[in-house]
């Protein structure tokens, strides 16, 4: 199932992609109509309750059929705001550091970390796919672009094993970790350089994971305006999706709606000779393989 | 005003000490009582509203001395469950690296950063004061205090000038920026090392910032057991408050409820000859002149 989150009339709802339409359900009207009522009123409260939520989903937009005029549970993709299918996450964002091998030779050619580096960006940086973003020039002119995979965990955990860690998983969406190398750099820790208002797009979906058994085998492509910059495969990633969360969870607890970022392949602006950054004007579109493509203008 | 929040009967409440007792008045049962309709549910809705707020919580605490049997709002210390005066803050903790020179020296001879360095630690490291804290025997063997001053901030603002700074504080408390420093070098970033359950012990109170005009000479001692480790002055600051939030909102949206921890001064365990770290049985006590004394033992 393709999950999102928009806003319609004022109001932040969620609900899946209708298949072969540019339309979503609105699940929670469904609900309503149906009179079932024990149905979360967020996405994070569903995302909690794993799969179990997929399939009242799913059974939610089977009976819309057969209501009188399930038109009006239906809206089309015109007509919404898209939001990040987590619009807010419940603590920052997480994201891994030199999670590619010929990334992290294209940052300095330093051999990749041995042990996982994660920092974070914070939660007011997130955005919608297909939001105007700003380019930050009173701050930085060496704004980049990162197309990563990203995990949306269910269950909250703490100290997971590496075998049950798909049982955490909720399924996965696109991110651009989006970076101003000069503060990031300049601060040490990577956190300032990485929470610019804006500077965490993610979308269009969240794919649930029964129908993404295998995420280490999508092709990643990123371009810029019809650039292709990045084509790297999550196949490349040195910490795989449940190294990940068994090794974050070690140190902290993770709790439903958190995202971790998994790393970006080669090809950023800064490993670009010479070092090409955006610039008001230019759109980065992120494909990942079986998700979709998130689309963001700068300005 | 002395505020904090506390759990009673399974509720999550807040409200100011009672001036020279050793006891909390409940604020939203006061409102309740006498039919003060808008008055907010959660201490960060309060904080939102600054120091119109502070009037308003002391108002009630005035009232309630006129209802009948006033004693029924009151619940003494010895009655309640402590917990961190902002229970979950709405993104991660955010501190402020090597504020205090002789605290940079005493971690390796370097000079100060010239630039901000800022991190973050996970909301689920957040404790209350009097908590028992686990020593994550399993992940570290070099756990570390640190005591700090921590400005909760009120009003949100993305690039606040540093003569309106003060407009967006709400008041003060104490931190334990407790740190696995294992974790915290091995990982380089350091998210890891310092997002430990429990590891972000805060208390016993906000000083709200009416009564704390100058936060920039107050004493600050660290005792392990009973041994003095850190004694140090806010006046050593390198980047004073209104410095922080100028440069952190230059980068990162600031909302009500955020922390900043604003550094340690010289006299962690890393630093001593040789580095003595946390272990079971440790009782960590520190005080902030103005505010208290935030006490955890570790087990």
């Amino acid at each position: 199932m393709k999950l999102l989150s928009f806003r319609y009339e004022g109001k932040t709802l969620f609900g899946p992609k209708v298949k072969k339409e540019e339309a979503v359900w609105n699940v929670l009207a469904i609900a309503e109509a149906v009179g079932e009522k024990d149905f979360p009123s967020t996405i994070i409260e569903g995302i909690e309750q794993g799969l179990q939520f997929v399939e009242k989903v799913r059974k939610l937009a089977e009976q819309a059929r057969t209501l009188e005029n399930p038109e009006q549970f239906k809206y089309d993709f015109s007509t919404i705001e898209w939001l990040s299918p987590i619009p807010r996450t419940p603590k920052n964002v997480l994201c891994v550091g030199k999670n590619y091998a010929d990334h992290a030779a294209e940052m300095g050619g330093d051999a990749p970390p041995e042990k996982l580096m994660i920092f974070t960006k914070s939660p007011t940086s997130i955005a919608a796919d297909e939001q105007e973003l700003p380019v930050h020039a009173d701050v930085t002119d060496n704004l980049d672009y990162e197309g990563e995979l990203a995990i949306v965990i269910s269950k909250k955990g703490s100290k997971i094993p590496k075998q049950l860690a798909y049982d955490h998983v909720f399924g996965y969406t696109i991110a651009n970790d989006v970076t101003a190398r000069d503060v990031q750099s300049a601060h040490k820790q990577f956190f300032l350089g990485k929470s610019l208002d804006g500077s965490c797009p993610m979308g269009p979906y969240i794919v649930t994971k029964d129908e993404m058994p295998n995420p280490h085998n999508l092709s990643i492509v990123t371009k810029v305006n019809e650039t292709v910059r990045q084509n790297g495969n999550t196949a490349n990633m040195i910490f795989k999706v449940d190294e990940l969360i068994a090794e974050i969870s070690k140190y902290v607890t993770l709790e439903a709606g958190d995202v971790i970022l998994t790393g970006t392949p080669a090809g950023v602006g800064k490993g670009m000779n010479p070092p090409t950054f955006l610039k008001s004007g230019d759109t980065v579109k992120i494909s990942v393989e079986g998700i979709g493509t998130l689309v963001n203008r700068f300005k």
